[in-house]
């Protein structure tokens, strides 16, 4: 742990006791929807309802006023209406709690009360010394120390991916968009209109996080502009962190703007910051997830020639341009690789790259031998794999073998599980970039068990392409065009 | 049938009889597989195998030569070594069949020989006035005539989109993926080397397709460019034409050359034939599909504007995002429309395009009473929807109405079902353009619904809109921009 406990963010993302205000029994309420993701991943810590007339809140021993409790929780997590919001805190204030997350709106997003309640939250809070994150936010997922503060309840597994978000839902509804693919959150931050805490301070707590591999955020706007580029300036040294902004285009500052009250500029002035502060710009979220699955489990590029391997040539021609076009290289394949290639490919197959390996004759090849040797190719910096499972093809094989119609699926499920592990076991070795694209379905059980193995998969070579590129990026910016060729 | 049976391709495509040559019973050979995909989905017509040993070839009488057949088939099916292609067309033609396709490679595509074996093919095929599809190419797939000569099965249902491509990849390897988002081909051809027939052929088969309401394009490089613009130009008045051009950029250029051995061009030279000719142009294999699949779906839309419905800040935020950049308009609601809103929106919502319904009360609203007041809106061309299938929390409340465990999943998804019908039947009601987004798996049961009643979704909003500009775009370049307001 490197001096993570000394962020001013320890507590809120690792509370060992919460109080929590706005459950109840009412299915239809927000904060127990909340309360419910909480204790549905199992936090290992108390957990303290207060409701003014339920005793037992969703199992839990529920009291009338936070100043009943019977210890000083770590954490205030208030689901309230606005006008309860501002009281509540004071009181938790007394009671000596030093951390909250306030998921309720009401305040600078919107006209009318909502700004000056939100100045007295802020005096509210440097009174009592409360680190506060909201208001208008759904707060913290930590899945390592099982927390999950938001509205839906957490899927997967804990990751490698941080994220600090002026967007709630870009938690909550991502779990199991990130769970799909195999990936998850380290910690991740909703700051909403960020009324204390910001965007910067969850830098610096994921920059200390040591399960933090890279760092993505969702940006509507920027207050603190200059501290901003400072610290990602220094972390991007260690961590790449990834961007999405919105605020550029008139109609997405429009929107931002009125979601979060957030201060938005121009695209040019955000490049400009990025750029400088070593931050990859994201085109969409997809792109966001995308470029940090590639950052954070790939390892450093020796350059920015891509091998394709493919067995169909549209594939590999749609694939060859998206790696034109996003910058890389496709290098030839060196005497030595086209020698050792030599009794894999068909007449009909091309040993240009990229590798066309049109209808190979021992179907494991592909898989294994054939990545083997190419992985091993010196002008190979990174290997890009279209990966069609035939799935099909196994079925009708299986059938033709004789295996009764009942078993068949599950027998070519554990062949195509055999193929990726294959695959897998080649990666691993190699030490080299690698990530796959397909069409199929990555719920199927080939793809599954590449993702578990580590192997980012695309559903366009695109944005396989495109993600690669950001790892070259990344690395070349921070070690030096000498680390990564130029291109 | 409008004069589609005097098209060239007709019986290439609506054959009532094959002979097949190179399928066997020996699973490995890439000829029996595409038997059993012809005889999987069911071909109605006569199968005849040719084979120099089998007497039974998959469970059908197996001839030794062509010309021993009962009967002349409409169409021959050649997946044989190169050196017996041409000596088999050729007895072909003795017998008297008249079209073919050539799924064998070892052609122009490759070196030596190849190109004269070409050569002496074409000229078989014009002494005994043989239509000849490939070589080097997967032939047909017509699923509304249980037609498939593709490596794989295919999947899915009959569709409207119509496919010419310079890889055969293309149609065989998308039916899953056609399949898994509730679209499918009309007629799909894979031209391979175009010795005889080429896009241009295929582009009039399909302008007179009765099943065909788009048509799409895989393009590598483009032999007759004049024809093929004049072509287009003319078809692309009547049905939307899209296409995906690899060889703009020097890295696709080089991979589909040495595919198919096609000519291609800068992307300048691709760009202005495509706007002359009216074809619009994908960026990617997948948006080639999301266009196709708003531009055959959707009517044409009475303006650029678009409103997206949300009930999260986020979400909202990048997609209004997207739709500025993709160079759409975000048009200010009706006062009739606010008005109508009113009784839907809690005070935490915003009324502004987004309209964002952040925690709606009554959560069926959103998929029924808010959209038929979106959609009646006067300013509103288009509507774009946001839609997150809260199945974990439908789950939740199942739970605490007391349904049993077991029964929980099978009631979720009916609940899930009908909500997905519930907007499907305003959709339908409205006459105006409609797309939905969403970052969770369309495989669960309310996406499903939602495609098969016609609602296109994508995985991310920029995809939905720039499908919404290609809309915009061909029908304002068809009808003129009195049609749609320019943007």
């Amino acid at each position: 742990m490197t001096g993570i406990e000394k962020s001013v963010l320890f507590r809120v993302a690792n509370p060992r006791s919460i109080v929590f205000f706005g459950g109840s029994n009412n299915i239809g309420a927000m904060g127990t929807n909340i309360l419910m993701s909480l204790l549905a991943l199992g936090f290992e810590g108390s957990v303290f309802p207060v409701h003014p007339k339920e005793k037992i809140v969703q199992g839990l021993t529920a009291y009338t006023s936070v100043l009943d409790l019977p210890a000083v929780p770590d954490l205030a997590v208030i689901v309230l209406p606005t006008a309860l919001v501002n009281p509540t805190l004071k009181q938790c204030g007394q009671k000596g709690i030093r951390n909250a997350v306030v998921v309720s709106g009401g305040f600078k997003e919107v006209g009318g009360q909502g700004p000056e309640l939100e100045r007295q939250m802020v005096e509210i809070c440097r009174d009592h010394g409360i680190t506060l994150v909201g208001p208008n936010c759904l707060g913290v997922a930590n899945p390592h120390h099982k927390l999950n503060t938001t509205f839906l309840p957490f899927e997967g597994k804990p990751g490698f991916i941080g994220l600090a978000s002026q967007s709630g839902s870009f938690l909550t509804q991502m779990f199991n968009y990130m769970a799909r693919h195999g990936i998850g959150f380290s910690t991740a931050f909703s700051v909403g209109n960020s009324a204390c805490i910001d965007l910067v301070d969850c830098l610096r707590y994921l920059e200390a996080c040591p399960h933090t591999k890279v760092i993505t955020l969702y940006i509507e706007g920027l207050a603190r502009g200059r501290e901003f580029a400072e610290a990602a300036r220094r972390i991007s040294r260690s961590k790449p962190i990834v961007a999405l902004y919105v605020g550029g285009s008139a109609a997405g500052r429009k929107a931002g703007s009125s979601h979060t009250g957030a201060m938005a500029g121009p695209d040019r002035l955000y490049d400009g910051i990025f750029r400088q502060a070593g931050i990859i710009r994201a085109a969409s979220l997809t792109e966001l997830f995308d470029f940090a699955w590639v950052l954070g489990s790939q390892p450093a590029p020796q350059g920015a020639g891509v091998l394709i391997q493919t067995h169909s040539g549209g594939p590999g021609a749609v694939a060859a341009d998206a790696v034109g076009r996003a910058g890389l290289e496709l290098p030839e394949l060196s005497a030595a690789t086209l020698e050792a290639l030599q009794p894999f490919i068909p007449h009909t197959g091309s040993v240009a790259n990229p590798v066309d390996l049109t209808f190979t004759k021992n179907h494991l090849d592909f898989f294994e031998a054939i990545p083997r040797v190419l992985l091993r190719d010196e002008n190979t910096a990174m290997l890009m794999v279209y990966f069609l499972t035939p799935l099909p093809l196994i079925h009708r094989a299986l059938s033709q073998m004789g295996v009764s119609a009942d078993q068949i699926e599950a027998e070519a499920e554990k062949v195509a599980a055999e193929q990726a592990r294959a695959f897998a076991g080649v990666y691993r070795q190699a030490g080299k970039p690698v990530v796959g694209y397909s069409w199929r379905g990555i719920e199927e059980r080939f793809y599954q068990v590449l993702m578990e193995n580590g192997v980012p998969l695309f559903a366009d070579p695109q944005r396989a392409a495109r993600a690669l590129a950001a790892l070259v990026r990344y690395h070349r910016e921070k070690d030096g065009p000498q680390a990564v060729k130029p291109f």
